[in-house]
């Protein structure tokens, strides 16, 4: 299903996701929608994040290598395109360690400790001074793949965007190193979504919690997960007035439902009093049935046929790999050491 | 100049040298003159360390990229067989990075900062917290050196005997993830030379203090730095007795002059008073010119044909290359990642 391309893409986009689990409606709302129309405007890469994902599951590698194809089928089947998106694997790309390790040089210790994001995840994992090595120098990591493809916007939420001023100091520093500009800064492309709670509106969505309904849940875990939302618990008998706000049925219903006007008029009513939630949930589920089937179906497809995966994921490695290795050739060069 | 190979070779050996200035007498004495023995007896791979030389010098990297041809000049110059020592240049083997990150993670920041090499380099460079990230790291990054070519002896001064602690550390976490033997343990090869004191007699020998003797050293050079030398203070007067412990000619006499039964009669002769530092100065000056002479010579052919040496760096890196993946691809595999 090539597209024609009426005009020149015109940024260079890098995206990824860890690796760590299959995606979930979090990631649709947040970041995968944004992609599928991002795809047609600009050169996007999005990384598959397994060199990430191990920089705290290296004892527990599987987290990460079972789940590379169901991430990848998970694109596919929300519409990320592979003739318009280069998807490719991390660990297939030396030259993003090699980056990380001329960057390293680059970045003091001090300043790692400063970086507010890798500090709230210190703290959110309790990793005190036993965190990985890995995990505490990522945002390097993280500069080098933004700068291995060259990339100038990133879809971030805010509170990644301590890694972009992160990576453009490096950029910035490369850059003076050379006496030219060898990298480019990135700008942040901030998602107007507002971040999906967890179905029990309490945590972070994640697997392990349960909280979460991802792609390519079944018909049931769909129905059971809408059935056990967290609605408004004062609202006891169908004629009380309800609350709204909070209501993660309702907040799911204003993300997901395509009828913004019929969702208002049953706010209404749910406010007044005399709407029940088992009516508002069997909405929603109708609503997330309709949307997450077709995708479920694709992403079954495509996890029937691995060869088929691990093609497209290994082209757009290789294509990936050859524009990675021309960064580091100019970031080698500043050190004087492309000698053969 | 190919030798006959009697035997199988027994044991697989790195070692290296951060290319950051020309190696000199203390190198000779304290790792060289091992080496050139060691070759013919083991699998000896020689690391010119480019990568890790940046580590502290990230801001003047042509302190690293101009002494790499330098330092292989060495190697050559005192017979070091590019038939029978594989030379190598660490910027030119990928895997050697990719497998830092692996092992990034299987090392916490904490173990890092117990390192009491690492403790007191840092100390000793004033880094404090400001310490760059890449040397912060080096241990794990030694680790993937000598993993990375299967090394099981390592010829080491004592003081980086912490780093081969860190190496075995890695390595049995690796076969515990593996679940069988994927690398080897190393043990250290303790040179027995006692480490060779500046020409000052004051601190650690190195090019910017100008109190080294390098290999390449002219011979104007050679005798204004025996002129030079630290001897006996006390000593004033030709007639007087002399301290023979702590005077540095004589602990180069010691090191380098061949005839130990002549240099004892020197010795007891400057107690006893009745020896000038002049005569002695003079015995030692002959002594280094002519164990210099043949090396500057052939330094400087090597040095006069850089498209040699460039070729022999080549060669090495190709085969150490090919070693280096073979180990990342096993390693690659504990954690899932060999996915194509």
């Amino acid at each position: 299903m090539k597209q024609e391309q009426p005009f020149e893409k015109s940024e260079i986009i890098l995206t990824g996701d860890r690796a760590t689990g299959p995606l979930h409606l979090g990631h649709y709302v947040g970041s995968l929608k944004q992609r599928v129309s991002l795809q047609w405007m600009h050169e996007q890469t999005i990384l598959v994040a397994d060199m990430q994902g191990l920089t705290d599951n290296a004892h527990n590698p599987t987290k990460v290598s079972s789940n590379i194809l169901n991430v990848v089928a998970d694109y596919l089947a929300v519409g990320i395109e592979p003739t318009q998106t280069t998807i490719c694997l991390q660990s297939q790309l030396p030259a993003l360690a090699e980056l990380t390790m001329y960057y390293s040089n680059l970045v003091s210790i001090a300043r790692l400790e400063r970086n507010p994001t890798v500090k709230s995840e210190i703290k959110s994992k309790s990793f005190g001074r036993s965190i990985p090595t890995g995990f505490f120098t990522y945002p390097i990591s993280q500069a080098a793949d933004i700068t291995a493809f060259k990339a100038t916007l990133i879809p971030v939420g805010d509170d990644q965007l301590p890694m972009l001023e992160q990576t453009n100091e490096i950029v910035r520093k490369v850059n003076k190193l050379a006496g030219k500009k060898i990298l480019d800064e990135c700008r942040p492309l901030l998602s107007n979504a507002p971040r999906l709670p967890s179905t029990d509106g309490k945590n972070k969505m994640s697997k392990t919690m349960g909280n979460a309904i991802n792609l390519g849940a079944s018909e049931k875990e769909i129905s059971a997960a809408v059935k056990a939302m967290y609605t408004d618990p004062s609202h006891l008998r169908v004629e009380d007035p309800g609350q709204v706000d909070g209501n993660i049925v309702f907040t799911y219903l204003d993300a997901f439902h395509p009828d913004k006007k019929y969702i208002d008029g049953l706010k209404s009513h749910y406010k007044q009093g005399g709407l029940g939630d088992g009516t508002t949930k069997k909405i929603l589920e109708e609503c997330l049935q309709d949307m997450l089937r077709p995708i479920r179906e694709k992403r079954a497809e495509y996890l029937n046929d691995k060869a088929q995966l691990i093609n497209i994921l290994k082209k757009g490695s290789k294509s990936a790999r050859e524009n990675s290795e021309k960064v580091l050739f100019d970031v080698r060069g500043i050190f004087g050491l492309n000698i053969f």
